[in-house]
């Protein structure tokens, strides 16, 4: 498997991540390093990670696995890189997560098992859940840490989202018995 | 508890945190990772961190705890990041940092046990020496890690002033015994 | 030699090193440690680092190298920057690196025994199976880290192409037996 | 001693520390961590830190000892950042920088042994080797790590600076016997 972290997933997790048909992420600290840059225009911008774009690519191409971006803070940076990866589902402002992660999944006819959650705070706690499978990065916050199902290798904003999306597609290859 | 840290909280610093009313916090360095962004029109912007933010909010909501900002930078950018937060006090400009910590005191009619201050350098030292509890970043300069009640695990920008917010608020919650 | 990583260099390596007249080069993640700036305005800045800069400079002078290259990504960023270190052969929006390759060997009347190519992901192994000699930054994608000739020690961004040019630069060098 | 790096220094660098009047620093890589931000527009930020700013003027206040920056580039973030510190002396885009330490030293009216300098690049070792103590980054260049007087332990950017300025003031606090 293309993962650092894929040594350590059990059959169950692999079980698990097989049925994903989407991946719903958090933005802030899982798609950036948690960093919001300030200016006297207040915020300005956000890091983004290029390797993590190519994760929605391949996820989508390799995998057909949709992605969606969930955020609580409504940031016109993160709208503009999610149009730059052609990402349809970018929900901002979001205080109850996991009601839109039960509302996307009602709407797509998929069940909640079919749909995975990356994040790294206390408020993706109840979407992580939900979701049929679920990560953070190896820097999220320690709750999170101990609630999810893969926590990566990788810290957020440095490929953490990559990882899970390569997890992933690799569970859904066939490989050689 | 819920954090890293709190493995090595004494019974002392414990029962300190458990007086704490308001968190008073230095910027560079603690809110920041000490970076200064610079173009051709002078200081541009400053990086901070969403879980510092949620570590407000959580003080507010979870432990009736206020948060106050003491700068001795005239920052702009601190300025629009402690109004997205609703931090109330932020004082910019400020050299006695001390004495400034006293006024608060006085005027909020609090004993200068119930004020938590974290800071990372040698200006922050007299202001710490009076809070009642006092933090820096894992990577403050290294005087201030000798006399701080507590060195956090985490640095400053990441994540530092949160690993303080969550040990005061694990402090004031009441445990099994 | 004056790289941390030249004592690794097998005489194998040093061979392939010694044809070298062209360095070819990814952009995210090799020349910038894959961070990507949005703001509300879409993509607003990539971090470059000075001492690679430095790399560009020194092959030209001390060993005859050109520098070139070739992102998948149209950024007005990295064209300003190659600008700057007067690379003249600057090539964006690539969705077929190895073709580039290619075409630049042609057109210079080289073989590809006489150009590397040093990236960081996916989209790269390609250009690295053609090249003459290949090198990745220490945070490579992993598939690309196992596919390199050279790992650097050195991060993208961070002085993983320097790393690369003083070892292209040494191995030109006449040695003492 | 109120750095970490001086429990390494010799009797002999602290010797040289006592005689110095002037800190010569380079900038990129130095005072920052090397990383240039490009947009569209081209360079257009440096990260500096604020930690650096306080070493600034303590080492005015404390031992009397004046900053001047000497850079290869011309960055107007440079000259903003000098300005703010009350740096009196900003030479930019020198190409020898040797060369304008020994014209600071003689219009001074100092011997070169009163001059200390750190640097981070190939570009700074010969004013390294005029100068009366010469320190650098934890992460600079490989063969100026290998020429410097004292490596910091702090890389560039992130307080190295100041850790040999605390040094400097250190060497000439009179100490009990």
């Amino acid at each position: 498997m293309p993962s650092d972290a894929c040594a350590a997933l059990t059959p169950e997790i692999i079980e698990r991540a097989r049925g994903i048909r989407l991946l719903v992420s958090d933005c802030d600290g899982v798609l950036t390093d948690g960093g919001v840059y300030y200016s006297a225009a207040g915020e300005v911008s956000k890091r983004f990670h290029i390797r993590d774009g190519m994760g929605v690519e391949r996820l989508r191409k390799h995998a057909g696995i949709d992605t969606a971006v969930v955020s609580g803070e409504v940031s016109p940076a993160l709208k503009k890189r999610a149009e730059k990866l052609s990402i349809s589902e970018c929900h901002l402002g979001i205080e109850d997560k996991a009601a839109v992660l039960q509302a996307i999944a009602a709407r797509r006819g998929l069940p909640l098992t079919a749909l995975a959650y990356i994040g790294d705070d206390v408020n993706d706690l109840e979407a992580m859940a939900l979701a049929g499978l679920s990560a953070c990065p190896g820097d999220a916050f320690v709750d999170v840490r101990e609630k999810a199902h893969i926590v990566c290798a990788a810290h957020g904003g440095h490929g953490a989202f990559r990882e899970f999306a390569e997890i992933l597609i690799a569970a859904g290859t066939p490989r050689p018995a």
